[in-house]
């Protein structure tokens, strides 16, 4: 047996988000089907996070066991090969230790979501955005970003929904850059809770349209109802994991010790 | 009348390109639908250049005359309403004196050509890039672009079927940088020969995967099949066109007087 990292880009649009069920195409279904395409078994496939129908990933990790020894690109390339036309593409492939667990052992998770703020609807970036035609005020939006850095329960920005058992979480980084139209929203924590992106960027964006929420009485009230809505799921990309195993002397990024 | 300026955006997948016709659905067509849908009138629609089918625009300049005098800002919101849920958007619109021209006027054309250079087709990029998945040689098509700058007889890059009366053309911007995996080719000159930007591209990705084409030898056959292969139209975008009404303190760009 054979563990294999790949690192996967996908478009969520019409998928039903990561998780294999009956209700549809996932990115873990379309993966195992052609996994079987090259060598007929049909292994469970690990991601760093399981996202939402919609949502697209520009790096998701993830690893799963073959039968064989084949070598990480002869992998990639016959994967790949059975991925044709689908909207999933393996980037990348190694092989690692039986021990490598693309969930469990991810130390931080990288979102990005982008808003597309002008007046006139998408064309090249349909699908790939949220459009908000009015214009947002970004420092406003960055004022309440900063107080959503670091440790928090942030039950108020958690899906009804979610399963999670602790609500606290520790947001490492919480930016908003501009470029050209798109309003770019940067977030990285070593676990997120469900929704909780898109219900802080949909939170954000009422502030940066001049709703007078205050960060600081959400996390206290501790309740859904006391944040925005939800943004929706096709501005949301899963851009990277970090794993301790690929530490570099570049990584400045602090691994947070909260879970 | 009025005349009306308008910046573009549209997606060519699936048009037939700029010029309206039977074959199929044209950028200048759905412009006119929704003109016809907000007044009524189908004007003919002049845009800075007739791009192919299959390839985009960031910003077209075009404009149109209308029986009313609405001012810009109800233009822009009543026709893009009757663009909606189509390829093609407006993102700026102004009202210009009834002799600004947004071809003939025109001092120059921006382009720009993107490659997505890696083994891995794309997914999230899809039908917006051409994919070359062998690995380019940057540093070889810098040194060929070099040499394209500047007054060329162009006709070894110049479709059959363009009909310019002449083939020397000023290139005065040919650019190659990189962003991740995506190779930008960007392209500026007052204007261009039919195909002459992908027929450039088709010849400098060649070069960058090592075939001794010499861009001199090229010029002096004034022979097509000296060129490389015309690139796929998906991965071409227009970014804009120079009008003298536009000159800013801001604007370097030399203006090239060869035409």
């Amino acid at each position: 047996m054979t563990r294999y990292r790949v690192t996967l880009e996908y478009d969520g649009t019409g998928l039903i988000g990561w998780q294999e069920n009956r209700q549809g195409p996932s990115v873990q279904s379309i993966m195992k089907d052609a996994i079987a395409g090259f060598c007929g078994t049909r292994p469970d496939v690990v991601a760093a996070g399981r996202t939402d129908a919609g949502v697209h990933a520009a790096a998701m990790t993830a690893h799963f066991d073959l039968d064989t020894n084949a070598d990480a690109n002869t992998v990639m390339r016959a994967v790949n090969f059975y991925l044709t036309g689908r909207p999933v593409s393996i980037l990348s492939c190694e092989i690692v230790p039986d021990t490598f667990h693309a969930r469990f052992d991810c130390t931080a998770r990288h979102y990005r979501y982008v808003v597309l703020n002008r007046p006139s609807a998408p064309v090249l970036m349909g699908g790939r955005v949220w459009w908000v035609p009015r214009k947002l005020d970004i420092s406003a939006m960055r004022v309440a970003a900063e107080k959503l850095l670091g440790n928090h329960d942030f039950t108020s920005f958690r899906a009804v929904q979610c399963q999670a058992k602790s609500p606290i979480k520790t947001l490492d980084v919480c930016r908003i850059t501009q470029q050209g139209d798109e309003i770019i929203f940067e977030f990285s924590a070593r676990s997120f809770l469900h929704h909780m992106v898109r219900n802080i960027v949909g939170t954000l964006v009422e502030i940066g349209q001049g709703k007078p929420f205050d960060i600081d009485e959400i996390f206290a009230a501790k309740n859904r109802s006391a944040a925005g809505p939800t943004a929706p799921a096709c501005g949301l990309y899963f851009m990277g994991a970090d794993y301790s195993m690929d530490a570099s002397p570049n990584s400045c990024e602090p691994v947070p010790t909260d879970k």
